[in-house]
């Protein structure tokens, strides 16, 4: 049997998600189970998302939650992002713990824990006694030491250069 | 209409093919049209590869071009490796300008380059003059400054910890 890796994806530069979904579709090919929470972004209609309801077709399980209350840091919705990410941390330990799965991927849960809306070290105690065989992909910029140090394998995504930065807009099947 | 994009992924970190196979998932999630051709690589066991057959069920296009003459660069088979990897290119360049698709990954590419296998001012000439609106995903260590320079995002994947050094083998659905 395989062992679970934690893979963590940081760093400033694009491809942290989508590796992690490049990692579902491999997974998925040798006929893996694999579940993607979201806990920032908000939104159904990335291609990522569109994806895992098709999939299912294949009799494929890809579950796909969107847990996040969105990119909007203003101060009167914090208290809802606040909750979001709370709600987002106990979905995760249920389906974690659930044996429905083979790959899980918590994706944007660095920002959680850097805005301390979830306790950092409960949720590196709860990482490292996940199921021996589970894979955890975590994603997001600011991977703590802590992280880092729990992890198995850490990829730093370091932006060498940017196209937003020429004028070029986030496109859709690339960007979402 | 989209602008299409040249896309590097590059460094020495594991997350490269894997990200540019995540943004295959996402543009067919929104029904774009992708096509990988493997530079290097020569099984077609993969994740990646075993679901771009099972994929076709749900009618998208994902074509997949198992290409490489594989990871043995033993003197006797160099000469395979370099008509592989020429080949190979005169392939992609009938792809890219064939209007099939509209997302192509060229995994691994950049080693060909490096070794001198296609001319580089060739390759970079050819790059530049892509079809407007198509998308190239161009993997790999090594990147040279000149594509570098004709790129519109370039992340550079830097390795902060890697489990093989603790001892972890290469597993089925994570590493391929």
């Amino acid at each position: 049997m395989n062992k679970g890796l934690l893979i963590v994806y940081t760093g400033n530069g694009k491809g942290k998600t989508t590796a992690a979904l490049g990692l579902a579709l491999r997974a998925m090919g040798h006929d893996l189970r694999v579940c993607v929470i979201q806990f920032i972004k908000s939104n159904n209609d990335t291609g990522e998302s569109l994806f895992s309801e098709e999939i299912k077709r294949l009799n494929k399980l890809f579950d796909f939650y969107v847990l996040g209350a969105g990119f909007t840091w203003s101060s009167a919705k914090l208290k809802n992002h606040v909750q979001a990410a709370r709600d987002a941390w106990e979905i995760s330990k249920e389906l974690i713990l659930s044996e429905k799965y083979d790959l899980i991927i918590l994706d944007e849960l660095t920002y959680i824990i850097r805005y301390k809306m979830v306790n950092e070290d409960e949720v590196i105690n709860f990482l490292s006694k996940k199921p021996e065989n589970l894979h955890l992909v975590i994603t997001g910029r600011y991977a703590s030491e802590l992280l880092i140090n729990a992890a198995d394998l850490v990829t730093e995504m370091t932006e060498i250069k940017h196209p937003f930065k020429n004028g070029i807009r986030a496109q859709q099947g690339i960007d979402f």
